[in-house]
């Protein structure tokens, strides 16, 4: 075997094996994203601000129906706790997707929302989501922008 | 130069020249989502139905407000011919971003909308957007996500 062909093969191999480990590393991220889905929704529900907080990235957005664009950790920190006033909120992501580079994903779903009344009473919202996810430096998946609406009639 | 010290410096230029092509192929990528982002508001805004159908992946969604998640050919051109009936859409891209494997990106901006009223008046909604795009097998950028929702209080 001359000097070319074992360039060309150990080429071959070295384009393979990055292809390889691509589809293997979108196949985890993959997981980690719905995982960060599920585990956003478990402390948003929970109303925990700071660990809420901390799934957003540094210039993460949140785009929240009849209010403008929430960008940064004191919008965000504020749109936040308008909605764990408004009332309880549930997700359940429904579809996910991740770049072959494992850099940036998105998930889609549904969601429930409890919301309370000044008279005491309860009301329910339903609609959907869509959450466009970034990969840190550290290897976490942040929220780069958040977007729900209902599918109900205006109240 | 050994053999051991070639294979060594072809694999580093090889990955080297991956990495180089990524980067290209990303700023590239930018540049055609933002003009598939400017492209698909003209058709939009035009009200031309069928042009605006063709910038959605065939699985694609739109995420109306008040209205059931629309998913596929049929339901699409039905939320977007209800959406030509409502009023004048125009939006303004401010922000974009491209996996670095070049098949995922996002848009994200602000719109306004003219919307016709029954007594003949018009109004003028403002909010903002988020598109989720994916590279098609024929290297077009198809809208794979949209949604967008109101500024302004519920009307």
């Amino acid at each position: 075997m001359g000097l070319r062909q074992i360039v060309v093969m150990v080429s071959a191999f070295l384009v393979m094996g990055i292809g390889l480990t691509f589809a293997q590393a979108n196949e985890k991220e993959l997981e980690a994203v719905r995982a960060a889905d599920a585990a956003w929704m478990k402390v948003y529900h929970a109303k925990d601000l700071d660990k809420s907080l901390s799934f957003l990235d540094e210039q993460g957005s949140m785009l929240v129906s009849n209010a403008p664009i929430a960008t940064g950790k004191d919008a965000l920190a504020k749109a936040i706790a308008q909605d764990f006033a408004a009332g309880t909120l549930t997700w359940h992501g429904n579809k996910a997707g991740v770049a072959r580079s494992g850099d940036l994903a998105y998930t889609s779903g549904t969601y429930e929302w409890i919301l309370n009344d000044s008279s005491g009473k309860t009301a329910t919202d339903k609609g959907k989501y869509l959450t466009v996810w970034k990969k840190e430096a550290d290897g976490s998946w942040k929220v780069l922008y958040d977007m729900f609406n209902s599918d109900l009639p205006p109240r």
